[in-house]
């Protein structure tokens, strides 16, 4: 373990070059435009898999984005990790809010900022080279290990479910790693137990048939943008509440003890506050903001749209406006239940004056993972070895739909090893990953692999 | 005058080709990637102005776009008119929903469509071509005429003002002339009285300082698209009626007299919606359509943005939203007071949660012109032999704030000869004039000069 540790301590700067590289190809997957830089960085990764050692490295097509599969099956008798990661990004818009380009990966301070470098190229990359550091040293690792590294993650993992109903046996393990999630703080080392899920909606109205002069029919025609705003403004009471009747009635409640949990972490809503840059913070009443993000349901307007949006002024009354909507839920609310909910209820309250269409864009179910599971305590033993502190326990407002899928297809509890933190911008400009996590991550990512038997076998905790 | 009119009768198919190359400019004033485009355009006017016999034709640099000036007054104890147009258009987007390209004028049934065939090259065209007529069979107009065609009326006219009171001798006259509004409907030749001023904001909303991972933050911080939405969903009540207080203070109430000579009109609300696509119109309470629009104020947005709006899902919680609104006026309000006024109650209305900056971006005031005037009945006379029809007296939703500044620069009334029709899409996708209307707007262009002398020595009437 000495000589894989030291491995990694004087590899750094290599791993920085390499991780460029796979930063540097542009693989948004919503975009069809980035069709071959898809196909382009599921190759990195698949030639990246070959050259640290790992073994049966292929690259299966699907209707949609590649899914890269690797493995290294020599280790009889030990556990069996299915590690999955994704190598899609979100698209980079608004490009001229980046300081460097999000493609250029570009290192200021402690950290290294571009498009994927947190959220998850960057991540996965983490156990590459933890990986890699065991196979060059000891030709071996300490346990099995399959990777599974998709490209549709950030569109909703498409056509990931039905990959995995046709590799069952390919895929069988004993858990699920996934770094995909931040860290509490900088060093406040911790571990996720719990995940929201996701409903994400498009709403269309369209009020008159064409666009219209604002002088010649203003005052006799409902203003679509108006409707629109009219509606969404509806969604939400005076006190944070989504008003939807039975939004909220599959929400588990928070225990005492968690509220107590989260009470004991370092938090400060002045300084969350300032860091945001806002006077006053917003949500539903009765709730801390960890509980708002973590344990609550919430509903977000992620874009609008309607009109004229260049410079100057153009006097018209629109046809059409448009907005995308996203429920991020807790358990045991359903997708597909709050989805058709909310459509059902946008639909209700619409005007006559307009039409309106709602569509289903995607979504995934919320998760909690058992905090006594082996591969839970597996990770905190790694993380206090990487880091050299006690972890601590809490959940992540985002979604990682994989996990509910891999439990309901697999069986497989799922260990949520993150090694982002959350002011990295993943779905924003200047994303990026701070480098101490970075290399810690890779020393934890070995200490791992290296725990996990005896966590396994009954044998620590 | 028998001349002139069979000049205009055999010169149709030469008027449309010439029509078409000045249509062929995409003159959009609002867009500084066009500013050759207005060059070029605004030598086209000056070259045309040659080529039918005007005199004194001269290209005035403004700091915006330049003006175009030309006359002929060499019919001395004659009226002197200023006829007043605009080279510049509206922006041609959404560009995919033009039938034809907006540059490239098409017959399609009895109509051109191109972007500023009815607002206002078409229109300022009808003009020329009555001049030419004149010029080149009798050699001399019946009155004196002075030209006045600038290139920034689609943006405020930023200009103008300078350049009128710069050029207050140059430009005297007994009344101005604008063909840049609509007859009541096609077949129902009609003059306008009345027209709506115009108050133009942009309102900007900042939250949090960065986009934000909906996930990871969302319920903790207002979203500001959210945010925009709840204060323009408050702006109207109920009752269609815009809820900022004293917004109608100075609102002239309509007389018996304009109600019920409105009653007179044809006009079916059921036609009305079903021609606009909508199965309920909309509106305050307690005023007809026509009333709605030609003598009420109102509060549109004209478009709204904020968040991701591309293909796809992205989560994002964005740092940003805008929108622009603008509220058309009746006299006698004034459009700086409503601009201040509607500021004020936006800036008071949004909550400390977000930041906001409103940003007048331009206005004008509403205006009347007396029925009574002899410009008015030579211009009824005009249409009459014209159109073959007796006119009616309407109003106009739009706005011409040029005629307010005409009245107070220098001290004339306006005469609004408009041969558009409310359908044509002025500032919409397939943009439009009627060939009927164009043809007719020719010999109304033709008989308004020579019968005006006749109303303005008081001989008729």
């Amino acid at each position: 373990m000495d000589n894989v540790l030291s491995f990694i301590d004087q590899n750094k700067d290599r791993y920085l070059s390499e991780l460029k590289d796979l930063l540097a190809i542009p693989s948004v997957s919503t975009n069809p435009q980035n069709k071959s830089d898809m196909d382009r960085c599921a190759q990195w990764v698949a030639n990246h898999m070959q050259t640290i050692g790992l073994q049966n490295v292929q690259i299966y097509p699907t209707p949609g984005h590649s899914v890269v599969y690797a493995d290294w099956l020599n280790a009889p008798g030990k556990p069996t990790v299915l590690l999955y990661g994704h190598y899609d990004v979100q698209p980079p818009e608004p490009l001229d809010l980046w300081t460097s380009p999000p493609f250029d990966a570009t290192i200021r301070g402690d950290n290294l900022y571009a498009r994927g470098s947190a959220d998850d190229k960057g991540q996965v990359f983490i156990h590459f080279k933890s990986i890699e550091a065991f196979l060059k040293n000891t030709g071996e690792l300490p346990i099995n290990l399959k990777l599974l590294i998709e490209g549709e993650e950030e569109i909703g993992s498409t056509h990931l479910d039905e990959f995995v109903e046709a590799h069952k046996d390919l895929l069988k393990a004993d858990l699920v790693l996934i770094s995909d999630s931040s860290m509490f703080a900088k060093d406040v080392p911790s571990i996720c137990y719990g995940l929201r899920g996701l409903s994400y909606l498009q709403i269309d109205l369209v009020g008159p048939n064409r666009d219209l002069h604002s002088g010649s029919f203003g005052g006799s025609v409902h203003n679509p943008i108006q409707a629109l705003t009219e509606i969404i403004a509806q969604l939400h009471d005076k006190n944070g509440r989504i008003t939807i009747p039975g939004f909220y009635k599959d929400v588990r409640p928070l225990t005492k003890k968690e509220r107590a949990a989260y009470k004991k972490l370092p938090w400060s809503d002045k300084k969350y506050a300032k860091d945001l840059g806002v006077k006053q913070l917003y949500g539903e009443k009765g709730f801390t903001s960890l509980e708002r993000v973590w344990a609550r349901p919430t509903l977000e307007c992620n874009g609008i749209w309607g009109g004229f949006i260049g410079e100057g002024a153009k006097t018209v009354l629109p046809s059409r406006a448009s907005a995308k909507i996203s429920m991020r839920l807790v358990p045991d609310q359903k997708s597909a239940r709050i989805g058709k909910l909310v459509a059902n209820h946008i639909k209700k309250i619409t005007p006559k004056t307009v039409q309106v269409t709602v569509r289903d864009l995607h979504g995934g179910e919320a998760a909690i993972t058992p905090i006594d599971s082996p591969g839970v305590q597996a990770a905190i033993a790694a993380l206090e070895k990487g880091f050299g502190k006690k972890p601590l326990y809490q959940r992540e407002g985002g979604s990682i739909p994989i996990v509910t899928q891999f439990k309901q297809l697999l069986g497989l509890d799922t260990v949520l090893l993150g090694f982002g933190l959350p002011d990295e911008n993943a779905h924003a400009p200047d994303e990026h990953i701070n480098l101490d996590n970075f290399f810690g991550g890779i020393r934890t990512s070995a200490h791992f692999f290296s725990e996990l038997p005896n966590f396994m076998n009954g044998r620590k905790k």
